[in-house]
């Protein structure tokens, strides 16, 4: 008899997805990967627990088989849940105080990901980690950051780790053809960062000017197809929308420009993969909304993907 | 001597208004009634205490006779409040794991109000109070439902009395002329749930629609004077307005949006009772945000439906 | 290469057992399944989210292979956790506002525990499960109740399934041949129920009596090897250990005498199941001690059952 | 029908008494009055919402008709809840800022209540509310205080009304014939107050002396039939057992021994009233463990006073 | 060698500015002051605490020199934090349950900084500490208040010091030379006020009208360069941006407004001062984010303030 | 005048004892020193915060000049804070993800302490710390160490700096004579660990050893006038006692326990330094419990230490 499975039943795995105790045996489209660390942070900790709480908050959305949005009368992501096409592939083992082996990680667990064909769907965490999921790629790729800080503070050898570095480190990868930054906004933002981005041939697409585009315009910034990974720090939201996050700022986006955007996205750019960081659900409101918009986030923009005709395609070649 | 009461003294009613031991002695011609009743709730339990915390959260608009709105310098409830026209008639009793019973309780509870002439006000509770409510109207009345889900769920032998199942009881009661379902938005919507209102002839208005109609659109949906009973899920509003509502969900309607509607609802139909449910107050923030905000929408929606020149009729033919 | 593990990451199963999705397939000696049921709460409810947490606050004690007390210098639980002889078969799948569904599905899992010839070790929820697992057994068992409260109210045709009930329907059971309740203390107990337990032949060892026992007179009551059920209350315990439980009660058992007196039972009787209930992880301290807590015990008292020369027996009985 | 009344449902009078809104026309054995007062708090406020969370919490032991002591198989209240001899008066008005008007009410309404022959129980607010009780007594009285802080803190005229004041007034008044103050302890006491009190031919008992007596022995430091009013500050009570007390302090009492101490003053003494403070709903656990403390506390002690041969007298002739 | 400083780490003055014990030796041209006050709040208390709280969030912003504007590229307050020009003078003392006492304290703090040259930073505490720092000026003064109440309660001998009073008291102290009262909105306000403050040719800029006008505009009903001084509760800001906001209201500012209206102010008039209220921080959300968004608002304010050619000249002139 | 300084008034260092900016120039007898690092932290972080909130706390014991014992009917401290003979160096740096950088920092920093004549005094942070600490010492001492758990975890490339590895680092260390831990009870101990610190010739007195033993007799575990340095994990005390503690455990030490084995160590010992850690104001009760009572631990036991003789001279010697 089929379970009614409430939210609140059964050991949480992202959208009830089979979890996959061996990544090394990953059969999947889209595996999910959770990297609870937070010694990157800068004021308060706790974002690892991220990924436990997005997972609980997912399966809000696992009762049926796809995701429907009324507005549209559309179901998304049918097929990669009837199917079972989604892996929870885990979490990557976190070494405390050795920043380094842990991502290492992240890399080694990204690239098997990779290899075994299925889409990262990398659940943070922390801002700090996003590198060691960029350098997994061995394809040309550009980065898109929805964020509302650039995270691009100057390399030392006493700071090299922190959620304010990863696009620093990003940003000089070879295989990175470009870093797109949107959202930005923080008073608390160092000129010289904005200098070196900019220096750097990287773009800038602060928030006034994001909210004075199209979204289509956000992604028509680059080429049709182009192969890119997309980060999502959840302070792009709006202040109010994540009451969770420490790093949360004013003169946000609403959910709705942030999911406009990355649909835009995922119509006109080929993703490669994608992660979502920075919800602290120790801090958060006792309904845990900011988990759930996390989740609602995560779901509806993979929904996005899926919908494409170019996942199709990737959807039938994956499966063995 | 007049006494200060500020909020945080005395025994809460809600707005301060007398205290009805045996409703069957009812004569008011406003009646508040509580309903403690979570046990409907899919995820998060806690709306039982909502009828207690919206009373203390009431008791801030309590100082004077009346509410006063500086924006149209327009007074409302003045005489409701100075001639103690507002009766609370405190909780339906309830017995956990006996929703039957309980139910019964709620439906005996409004039946009275009824028959005594006044107009029910009922505090959730979460959303499957409202079918025992709408129950026990023996006119033929029009319901509308804001809320960001269809609460449509299918009837099974197993599952019936959930917050997911109301709205499937009220549109099958003969005299339930029709049900309008405004701000429907969520993405854990069922397009099944959405075939079945369509196919019985109900109207669903989702949120982008909802959103490009003026307020006076809403109501006129409706012929002029149309008995209509109301039912507002707190998690219609947006979600950074709600964060002690389990059920919130982004994109939803501002306060504005919200007040506006249910003022043009008040001017153009008759409406015979309301109810507010699905606040959580043992999860909200510490302020009490939600439940203030629900105090606030349920006083400044019936300092609309008393503002009409049918309800001045009426409230004078109530007081015997 | 072995995982560190720390107890932030990973998906949660109890002390990190395998998950067991087909519970028909169970094979393992230990079998932990939750029982994510609050609606018999008679106050606050959120005993819902107790499996979870319980869950994750084991992960604590997952690190090595056994369990090790420092104090004897002695390990407990080696085999079972090298070997992997525990089991997690997740949570009972809960129907809202259909407790008798809810609860036919309890009993359904732990005759299947049984019958698979593991040890049932159930978590809760609130104390009214005990009954729908007590009557999964088809063997005669004495039932010992370590509980504040006595839980023995009359059933009515309106009211029989909250957590005040279940001892009232277990004492009924053909099988049950008598019931122990331990440190029953609480200022809010009916001077009827204890009439009523008495007079039915089963015993009540108020709080003050049991602490001017030693803990093998507790289990001294019952004759070597009896057969029994235990039924853990976390509120048996005193009020500042368990801060997240709603019930609690001052005056209650400090963990060593809890502890000790379960082990003695461990001791002298044949443990044929065991439940732990009533922790309410929504309204716990932030640091989570009350499941903390709460795992400590299940896997303490599990340690002193399997330390027993009868479980080995029955541990290699049941490896097939 | 006889309603079930759970906890969480209804509007919260103290253990369901009737509720007297015009206090002149008071007439009952017992009178609660609340005093939602904390403008005299030392560090963190809140204790203002005192009256109302233990008035709530009440409600979990109004389920019948008298209070039962399983150990003792006693009754205790039967005959003041079953007759109905208990009222709740609400709260004194407060006016913020104006500690002295505040104050006139608390002593006004007191002089009521025993005016109308009721026993006074005062539930606080912060402990700078008792000498306003205290003065509302026009015959000769001993004051016993429960506290770990002495609270005599030298009156200048910039600083007359804090917590830290009350006794210093109260034992400058001349019907108080003398203070015991029982449970001293706390390492932010000022040796200053202790000569003060000492001087004056009052007693501290402080806490490792109290540990040392029996309960009957600290009613003994008082001839028999003592005419008393006893002030219980919560802080009394060990840190673990009240985390919702801002003043709490290590190595206080344990609830048996707080309580054991009250029932010898009942059985020996004349309690002529008493108050309980410093209760902070606002930061408590979100189980109001202490709250729930509070209240037991309170319905203990009244309890055993009413037990006493002299109640029955007194309660006889205070029915009118 | 340089610190890095993070947020976490060491003693919090506001922007990590100097310290200044004895206030008589003040020398800067900013000084920030504490007034932990909040004996005048009507409903929950604990804005006592936000002094403290806005320090420690205002950390965040202390990485650098300047605060930088990406949206711009322009950098604030660079010579204020490079020289040195802001001092924390701590808080003033605070006499509980003596009000009058503590806002003598207020007056001749705010004096001796004016006496000083600097350049009155003020971080309440609730409203009703404004009328004691207005009073500290010398000079004609026009005031400017963001609020969603009028705060504007008749003074009774009764009742004359809440954060209801404030401004009664401003608008008759003969150097005002007017009250603009901006963002009026709440429900709760008294007409009689209303028709007070109109009386008395003081202006209401409720928030619908607020909403209609160009930043600009608003500056503009004052003429150009008119000295004023700027009290900013933080209800001005609608709802969800102010979870730690006992006085929260629907409909309020966006921070964008709130910014734009401040900064024309900067722009245009002569800032003399300015105040900070009403956030709660042992109410608010995990994250702190109101007293963020406090901090936020103050830093920005004062870039603004800055950033004019007339602050130029003060600054240079008050650098001795 | 003389300030009030309620503890929520101004700006807070340890028990309000001078700022100390540029350590090299410190001049006191007693130097507190906070070290908010916890990234060594297994489960929950959030210590990182505790030295904010101990200085915080320790404001409360700051009314007056010196500590005074009621029972005892004797004052602490005195000489030390009316002469102001403690200063507030603040906390170290943190480098967050370069643990040794900011351990450097503290091994710097305690060198200093020490060169310039004053007993460190560390406010931790995590225990991981204590290892930084212990390293700065160039005098052969006895380390004691008050916990519930041994944190001696093996060593390896891969993980060395978490709070488990501390007391591994400092049994090493040539300048340490031996390691006694006292306290040590934790399920979660590793056999390994225990047999590593035994053959080492180390001590371990498990928590019913201590519980079995005199004060005294702990101190005379080591000769008279030993040189030691006492490291205090908050876990040590009893759980109930530390809601605030991640790591908190049953079966504890009571405060007195604790309070009289540190009194008997500062009796008979030279204690040349200690350290207080791993109390998470983040996760604490509202009322800052755990944080007061560590404030309370660490003052008490600097007042014993202040008491004895041999302090006197070195006091004396210290100041220049």
């Amino acid at each position: 008899m089929q379970r009614l499975n409430r939210p609140y039943v059964g050991i949480p795995t992202f959208l009830r997805a089979k979890a996959v105790d061996d990544i090394a045996t990953l059969d999947a489209s889209i595996a999910v990967l959770g990297v609870p660390f937070d010694e990157g942070s800068p004021f308060l900790p706790g974002s690892r627990m991220a990924p436990r709480a997005l997972r609980e908050q997912s399966l809000r959305f696992a009762a049926g088989n796809g995701i429907y949005n009324v507005e549209e009368r559309k179901v998304y992501l049918k097929e990669e849940m009837e199917r079972g096409l989604i892996a929870d592939v885990g979490d990557v083992d976190i070494y405390p105080t050795n920043p380094e082996k842990s991502f290492a990680g992240v890399t080694d667990n990204v690239r098997t990901i990779i290899a075994r064909g299925a889409l990262p769907v990398i659940l943070g965490g922390d801002h700090s980690i996003t590198f060691a999921v960029v350098r997994a790629f061995n394809e040309r790729i550009h980065v898109l950051q929805f964020d509302a800080h650039t995270d691009f503070a100057p390399v030392t050898p006493e700071l090299r780790f922190t959620n304010g570095h990863a696009f620093r480190h990003i940003a000089a990868m070879p295989h990175v053809t470009g870093l797109t930054q949107i959202g930005i906004r923080s008073l608390r933002t160092s000129p010289e960062q904005i200098r070196d981005i900019v220096a750097a041939g990287h773009r800038i697409i602060p928030m006034d000017e994001f909210s004075a585009m199209r979204p289509q315009e956000v992604a028509a910034t680059l080429p049709e197809g182009t192969r890119c990974y997309v980060s999502i720090d959840v302070d792009a939201l709006d202040m109010p929308l994540v009451p969770g996050c420490v790093s949360a700022e004013p003169n946000g986006m609403s959910y709705a420009q942030l999911r406009d955007a990355l649909r835009a996205i995922a119509e006109r750019l080929e993703v490669v993969g994608f992660d979502f960081v920075e919800v602290n659900p120790t801090l958060d409101v006792g309904t845990g909304a900011t988990s759930y918009l996390g989740a609602h986030t995560v779901i509806e923009f993979l929904g996005h993907i899926c919908a494409q005709p170019r996942w199709s395609a990737r959807r039938n070649a994956s499966l063995r």
